[in-house]
């Protein structure tokens, strides 16, 4: 590291350590952005966020993991840590943020003070193994760090991540021999069989490299890393800790139970010792999709030095940044919510890119990114819906690396067609629709253009003509996807007429007229499974003949939708409401529906047999995505009132700054991202349509800090408890009576004012001219 | 493909033409060098050479199989092929010559007229799946062609090779529906779990790529392909067959049974099909070890076009050019033997690198070779011997780049030293010693110097140093490998003081005396494993006293040595038979103690059970490689004409040019070097010693055509079954009364005539100045 590099790094520090101090609350004066986030939120329950490190969109999360228990018991685990364990098995690198279904959990690391068990231990029994118990109070978990005091071996172990790398300080008890253990077994969602290879080695000049290929969500995923110590390593042992080594090789080095300088295998396990240390040992770890040489290349360039304390305050400053997208004005918890849901609204997608610009496709194989930067980790089900409308807000820039790096993983993918449920470059098939067709919809239509639009429309055709996926080939021909050859087909049928829709907006925006003419008349085809006897979407086979019987509570294994019924389906048409206010018998109908959803009793172990369907309120079901815009469904019928009343007991119920104040999974940022919006007072009900519906703002003010120094604010008079319905609305002074801004109007900056009021205002957004224009997007 | 390019082709095709015409034999004249490689000769008994199509040092040996059964009865099928075979399962595109363990058979394919079974069938009921009988009249083998009829199918199957890719051309019966199964799935060598994790796609252009990382010899080898044909696919299938695909994921397309665009797993197979053909189908396969996009840039680089003819033409030239390094005047029978035998010493290394440049290295990581070309395929315990050492004479540039490729594999170990017995890049550790040393050395000191000397020096200090390797830090603390610590410790002990001596002499000539010293004192450590009271090399334990009990025809597994007994280890002292002579009490008993091993009643059950020693006469196993310098010592106790019977009589009992005439393991060319080189006369018994002691022609003339345009002959006057032995020498037509020539005296051209005659001639080579200079190159 050079003079001048040190130099900076220490301006920098200092330069950081003033917001720090601001930070902590000074008469009154709220506590910064940064100082509001607390990544414990959603840890516990089932919000399967993790408390430890991470900057905006890093590769690396670096979080202690409490548990990696075998597939039948992982949902709870998704993230690797579990609020109500009292154990800790080590620090992996990488980690989902409120997935559903799970994996990741890489390079496993703990420090160990004295003798060494290689036994990972149980959480029933955590004295048995290497794992350690510890204390919620030891914790300390800010937006970018994580400190934890492993009590069974007196380590204060602190943690903090960087784009590539993350950063360890273990501070052993004097005296006691430090040892430094890496596990490449455990994996989150573990199984026999998982880790289908491994390898491990000791360079010459002493940094631990390796990686492994798993059997895993994303079948054959290779993840590769570089590890460095800030202090020499004395001794160290690497074990092939498979029961059986059979090679039908011969032995020597590597090729044993036991080596000290390579090992590879299918349950590998290094112990790394440093004798009794005078100081605290740093611990600094790359990864890589793409090799260990990468690995080595991201630790040397975005890894120099050890200097762990201005590493934490990179990181933070990095937070800082982020956050100070948003300003918020609200009482303490509420702004906690807040910037706890902005936080974890920029967690993923996560960069899958190498120093070198290298990354893995699809294809498994390595491309080169060339004029972006590859971004994984892609829960596509959920976050097209809001929290990728929020980052072309907010990161526009990063919609377009976004965008790019979809259009560059359709073009190595072995099918042909866009991500679905990607993560570190490759495929999952999770969950169903093509919704990166809306991502880049929705990007394209919002002035987002930084990348190959020819490219794009491409890639979008692609994936939405590609036969052999989800039952596209029937749903091609029959206009709708038959339950007799698809699960889950009703569901994937209101889907792909959305992604279809947004397809049309783009290609006619491009003047592709053919293309928006044939998607356009696809979009129709919710009616295909709109079954207006019974009112409710619901599934037909492919003789043409809804399918028989039919119980619209039903969801789960079996029905006719993905993680969801027919109560909560119903209403996914956002791109042709009118549509469906017309197909529901007119609005005193649809809102009289709607209502039932909200109202009804519903036995709270309904969904017990269905992950992820939480957070009820009636048949709504907040923790679930398929639900997220029914709220804002009332403007569309002349009722405002309605949403404001349903959002106020969404938000009153759904969201608190605690452990378990996620009422379902994060998923990767949706949940948080809807807060985000709602708080604010409005919601993309219909991605790619520029429209976002008002709901009620629920903080006094925010102020967006747009690109290109724009500032749009947002404020609510007389804002409490007693005043929940909207009075008056102005924009930029002018009287608003429509129930919709235009994203158009945001970007230019300006005020929209809320005057808020103890009644409801039966006369506001109630005019016909008053409806969002999804309206009437679609014929009938 | 260029206009130009095809025109040079053409012309290429029409000039090899010529040759091909004049090689079916004409009125006595000898057919040509090409004409008189049989590739068949090996492939029955335990040769295990293959029958198929490779050009000099390829990457590609493509190759029909006949069984790739489990491990326990692998070691007969160890190329894939046994000539008693009757069935063909399909034409793989990797094979070794004549290993003893295996590997390979990857990227299998087989071509199918009618219905299509996707099991494979067994060799006992070849009609059960989709492998087919032949018969051996259908067959036809060539240097770099093979043939075959596949009986079931009624097809012709023809194969060729180019560097780095293999060409099909099958033709169909008429009318019946066409396809190309690949099956991922087998493996040389296979047992349950051995493949890790396979991929197979098709590309929109109709490119089928995909590849597999094994868990075989060496773990984690990871293969790509990329394939072509000349017709369109007119529908596919991919198969998973794995009996429980359970991925817990979802189901999507890459995740399912069957899909028709992309499948990853364990148990791959493709069905590509064509319908019915007017013209044969022709199919183009390459491979990598690096990446699929690698594979298809080799495709495209070293595959262009489809026309198999001018390609098999470019295979017989690549042929002609290698064999014409020597012209031989010899029976046609011996003619046919001994281009066999060149052929076969001229098929490893293989190249093992894209290009692009681009390798996988030991540490399984991807390197790029700059300024030299990367092989692999090292049986290095086997080649040190003649195999390498004849390189050097005939194909030094080549070993310029094998020399690179070892110091290369040494820097990206993970142990930091040279291959033991590697391939495609990555080590298995099979067999003992560190004989890339001598490999190195004898290029060295023969003056070919195209690599960093220095850095070789390095890897060669490195390696013999390593004190985790089959019991080096013992070796080098006690001056032997200690039998209670390390198996087969006595031929350890042996090998590794030649190695050491080796090593000296090029330290020695590179200045560096520091290093030759040690390594010069480390040379007379065989001493330390050299009995005197029974006058055999035997093994000690670390206390110093020898292991008992004792019996010298004791060999294989839990006794003193590697594949042999002290009847044949105890002459492996290559560097100091001047000092073995004295320790076995002067020449008269050296003599009579060589005389014994040769004609000792030998039970030919005595080793039945260990692999690979075979070819017995007495305790003279030709068939493995400790035996191979023995028969030449005569000459260093002065009785040449003793050597001259000995060899008459391997000669005479071991090769023949028949598919069982190889009678073990050709070991990659090191049984067939060994002939080449006893052919013509002399045999390099310590590689860099720049001697080769001369045993007697067993041709009527030999002219190397060396590098520079100079040219060696070796002429034999009288040569016939009745005139055995060596009369007179004279080099360059002066009398020569040593028993040995120097690398420089063939190098600088010359002529080297023998008269032979009838009786031994008692005076010719016997005086003590006669003797090879290794006589005194240890101090005692």
């Amino acid at each position: 590291m050079s003079k001048f590099i040190r130099l900076r790094r220490g301006l920098l520090a200092a330069a950081l350590s003033v917001p720090f101090a601001a930070g902590v609350a000074a008469a009154g004066k709220p506590v910064s952005a940064w100082s509001a986030v607390d990544p414990m939120v959603g840890t516990g329950g089932d919000g399967h966020t993790f408390p430890g490190a991470t900057v905006p969109f890093g590769m690396i999360q670096l979080s202690p993991d409490t548990a990696m228990p075998d597939f039948k018991h992982a949902y709870k685990w998704a993230a690797g840590y579990q609020y109500g364990d009292s154990s800790i098995l080590g620090f992996s690198h990488t980690h989902f943020s409120g997935s559903g279904h799970s994996d990741l959990g890489d390079v496993l690391v703990m420090p160990i003070a004295g003798d060494v068990r290689l036994d990972p231990g149980t959480p029933d029994q955590p004295g048995s193994g290497y794992r350690s118990r510890f204390d919620h109070k030891s914790e300390k978990a800010e937006a970018g760090y994580y400190a934890v005091t492993l009590a069974d071996y007196g380590i204060r172990a602190e943690l903090t991540a960087g784009t590539r790398v993350g950063w360890h300080r273990y501070a052993f008890p004097k005296g006691k021999p430090a040892h430094v253990l890496m596990d490449l077994r455990p994996s989150i969602y573990d199984y026999d069989g998982k880790v289908l290879w491994a390898s491990l080695r000791v360079r010459a000049d002493g940094t631990v490299t390796g990686g492994r290929s798993t059997r895993g969500w994303a079948p054959g995923r290779q993840l590769f890393f570089a590890m460095r110590f800030n202090q020499p390593m004395t001794s160290r042992m690497l074990y092939n800790r498979e029961k059986d080594i059979v090679y039908h090789g011969f032995g020597g080095p590597g090729n044993r139970a036991e080596d000290r300088d390579g090992q590879t295998g299918r349950a590998l396990e290094g112990v790394f010792d440093f004798g009794p240390l005078d100081k605290p040992l740093i611990v600094k770890v790359a990864v890589s999709s793409v090799s260990e040489d990468n690995a080595i290349a991201n630790l040397d360039k975005d890894g120099a030095g050890f200097d762990f304390d201005a590493r934490r305050a990179e990181a933070r400053g990095a937070w800082e940044k982020a956050l100070a997208t948003v300003d918020v004005d609200a009482p303490a918890k509420t702004r906690e919510t807040f910037y706890t849901a902005l936080y974890h609204a920029m967690i993923a997608p996560g960069l899958s890119m190498d120093v070198n610009g290298e990354y893995r496709g699809p294809d498994n194989q390595v491309h080169t990114a060339k004029g972006f930067d590859f971004y994984s980790t892609w829960s596509l089900w959920d976050v097209f819906r809001a929290q990728q409308p929020l980052m072309t807000l907010l990161q526009p820039a990063k919609s377009n690396d976004f965008v790019s790096s979809l259009i560059a993983s359709q073009q190595s993918s072995p099918f042909g067609i866009l991500p679905v449920w990607a993560y570190q470059g490759m495929e999952t098939w999770c969950m169903i629709g093509y919704h990166a067709v809306p991502v880049i919809a929705d990007a394209y239509m919002k002035g987002i253009r930084g990348y190959d639009a020819k490219a794009a429309l491409d890639a979008m055709v692609a994936s939405a003509s590609y036969g052999p996926y989800g039952g596209l080939d029937d749903y091609m021909k029959l206009g709708y996807v038959p339950i007799d050859r698809q699960p889950e087909a009703a569901s994937k049928t209101v889907e792909y007429a959305y992604d279809d829709w947004s397809l049309a907006q783009m290609a006619r925006a491009m003047g592709q007229n053919d293309v928006a003419d044939t998607f356009t008349k696809r979009a129709g085809n919710w009616r295909n499974s709109f079954d207006t006897k019974t009112g409710f979407v619901r599934a037909r086979k492919s003789d043409g003949a809804f399918r028989e019987p039919f119980d619209p509570g039903q969801a789960g294994y079996g029905s006719d939708f993905t993680e969801g019924n027919a109560y909560q389906y119903s209403w996914f048409v956002p791109q042709d409401i009118a549509g469906l206010v017309t197909a529901l018998g007119g609005e005193d109908n649809f809102v009289k529906k709607l209502d039932e959803v909200f109202d009804a009793k519903v036995d709270p172990k309904a969904f017990a047999h269905v992950e992820d369907i939480t957070g009820l309120i009636g048949w709504y079901a907040h923790g679930n995505e398929p639900s997220h815009h029914m709220a804002y469904l009332y403007d569309f019928a002349g009722q405002p009132w309605k949403t404001q009343e349903r959002l106020k007991t969404v938000m009153d119920t759904q969201y608190t700054p605690t452990p378990t104040g996620l009422v379902g999974n994060d998923d990767l940022g949706q949940m948080s991202a809807w807060y985000v919006f709602t708080a604010m007072g409005f919601y993309p009900v219909t991605p790619a349509s520029n429209e976002y519906v008002i709901g009620r703002p629920f903080v006094n003010k925010v102020t967006l800090n747009l690109p290109g120094g724009k500032r749009f604010t947002v404020s609510a008079e007389h804002l409490d408890a007693s005043h929940p319905y909207v009075g008056q609305v102005t924009l930029n002074g002018k009287p608003l009576d429509r129930t919709y801004v235009r994203h158009e109007e945001i970007v230019a900056g300006g005020e929209l004012k809320f005057t808020m009021q103890a009644q409801p205002n039966k006369t506001w957004g109630t005019a016909p001219s008053a409806r969002p224009s999804s309206m009437s997007k679609v014929a009938p």
